[in-house]
């Protein structure tokens, strides 16, 4: 990944949002990484079961995070702009994701 | 990761379910660092969001996949077995885990 | 209601249960007119929202009763029974209700 | 409910939103009578089940209705005004509500 790839076009995900979510993602990654070797070593299916839930709730971190950003930067700016659109994609990216 | 860790030990997930979980979780890793590089080139939020929401419905199809087994085996033998604590144990993982 | 209709047939769900649950269900009745009146006095979105989200919570309730008493009665008796449908029949209860 | 008690105060709910949740919600309350009569009639718990995920369903759909027209509305002129505070207690309700 060069500068170039990741540096000026970060204009929809705010800098702190961004990295907040990076950080997460990191981590997520390590938890899919633990499920993983839980299944290898046989452990018992609640636990498991909880740790696959452990990364579900962190991927909800994540984007909650974005959500956020994206109702403060993207859906103020086009409110502001009268897109007539906003309520729609809105509505849509609200019951896909939690 | 060598055949003595992974072997025998896989008393509560069977094979082929444990094999299948793992294949989804080898996916998932990726998809995780696809938000990762998402987020990284500056993406729109929407769609971060809906990659989000699919390393989301991925991570369910884990769970749905350990639980089946998790019915099938521990708590079928448990209930064959007149275990008293089965049911509390069931209904904390429902209500944690979908 | 008469005797003959709530007497002799609840066989599925126990006596204690369905009547935690009838009981649950009174209260939901009356919250779900609460959430009618408050529309029609105008009132605010969010508190709108928030006695809806009340009543799902209830009715949530409801159905962990139900499922409880499914779980200890009829998914029990059929795993004894060596029933070779109930697990598909469980996981299909599990995905459709919370 | 007299014509001063649901008229000129429907300011948060555009009238037809409101109809459309009222005409939900009445249908909502016959099916949750329907529950308790399934209930005492000694239903199988899966039915039961099934009939418990279709209030809920019903119930979402007063929702989505409440929250849109909160979107289109309040939402809408609280960020026209700058509101500061309108992000916070969207986050709140949709985290809250689905």
């Amino acid at each position: 990944m060069t500068e170039s790839e990741t540096g000026q076009q970060r204009q929809f995900i705010a800098p702190e949002a961004a990295d907040d979510a990076l950080v997460r993602l990191a981590k997520i990654g390590g938890q899919v990484q633990g499920v993983t070797r839980m299944i290898r070593e046989g452990r018992y299916c609640v636990d498991v079961l909880d740790q696959i839930a452990s990364v579900q709730k962190a991927l909800d971190g994540v984007s909650r995070t974005v959500l956020r950003n994206y109702l403060e930067r993207c859906v103020t700016d086009a409110i502001k702009d009268d897109d007539p659109l906003i309520h729609d994609e809105l509505m849509k990216v609200l019951f896909r994701h939690r």
